[in-house]
């Protein structure tokens, strides 16, 4: 996955600064990764027989999922971005991956897959933040 | 369309106070709306003999539609909203139509698809300001 | 709506036979507000006591919503398209709605929700069967 | 990713015979990765100064990149999936796939990024017609 997403940055024509591409290759990942996590994990929740105790980390699941990939297609695009957009599209997966990786965070126990969603939230949420503060 | 989103908020079982609903509809509403003109108005520019010159106007239609969409789906789900989540989601929204309005304003004169898509982002953008502003 | 919708497709530079636009307007806008009916639908089957039973039932509002939303925006475009790509994509949304319709009417009795999601999916499923009838 | 996708994958309650997952987990991959690199093609074809004569290849890219998400969604749930609807996600899937890596070969020797894509989408519409069948 990792080496797709780097050979398309590189084969873009309006790609910028080399600097910037690490945090940015690691982020388009992180949401791309989260964002099927998550669509796993609200439906995994859904076939516990305990489902009505997750209701809550099903919704929270399928926000995080939607925007995820919102996010993951914004940074995809490097031609005439803009970088209030941007920056607030990674602001709300920042947001909503905290939320998430908190929800999931208290069925880990219970559950494999919410803890695997939990970690996985938890990564993208990292890596939004560290791409804001890339841009500076 | 007004009155599916409105039936489905009032069939369901968790719907909160009736005084929010006005502005959730609306919102609602004005995303789904918003994302489809966007996407259309991203394929017009580009069937545009000059479509070089719309680059930037495609690239931003894109994003506005991705997040316009993902923020319809957000603040359809009425279970155990996180209000965090739903709030920066409306405020990427927010800013993603901001930025649409005042692109496609540019080519308002020029096409009509572009006229049309930044009166719709202007009514999503204060579609998503109002609903911040009423929940406080 | 469908104002917006016609609009949309009558500002389009690469807009084709006239005779087409009616079935093509009324399949976008029942894919859109089809997409948003399942989204929401999902969303009220999981505030449900008996969320237990309806874990079928909010799956494939789940698949019915992202099968809509990507035709409706496969809909949207009218630059060159495959044609073949496009009613593969009339026939997926036809078979994902009628599944759709036929899960939500089972608890239609018990569910306002299920009741006008059954009538939205039967409503999209002919949309695209007539679209592609009319296409030949 | 592979291995995330595996771990949702075992980690889920309904996960049915362990013979069909090998074949199931490379289609949610190469749906994912698939979808994000006709995005990023499709706005790298944009950047480009000939970009007149890449309008229905960035056409086809976003068409193939929805369709994919949406297929990639569908096939991360496990919960009482509806055959039918399943094989027409994947049927449509695959035609999207082979359209958009027909498009994109014809450009694959002046762009890097068609090339890319042309492989991916390829790889996509291989795992698809695999999964139909193993599916029988």
């Amino acid at each position: 996955m990792t080496n797709r997403v780097l050979e398309m940055l590189v084969a873009h024509p309006g790609t910028r600064e080399e600097s910037y591409d690490a945090a940015l290759e690691e982020c388009i990942t992180a949401c791309l990764e989260c964002s099927q996590t998550c669509t796993a994990c609200a439906d995994a929740c859904l076939a516990e027989p305990m489902v009505a105790e997750l209701a809550g980390c099903i919704r929270t699941d399928l926000d995080c999922a939607d925007i995820c990939h919102a996010t993951s297609a914004v940074l995809s695009r490097r031609t005439s971005p803009d970088e209030r957009l941007v920056r607030a599209a990674l602001e709300a997966c920042r947001v909503a991956c905290d939320a998430c990786a908190q929800e999931c965070r208290e069925h880990a126990a219970d559950h494999a897959h919410c803890r695997i969603c939990a970690e996985e939230c938890r990564r993208c949420e990292e890596a939004c933040a560290a791409l804001l503060a890339a841009w500076g």
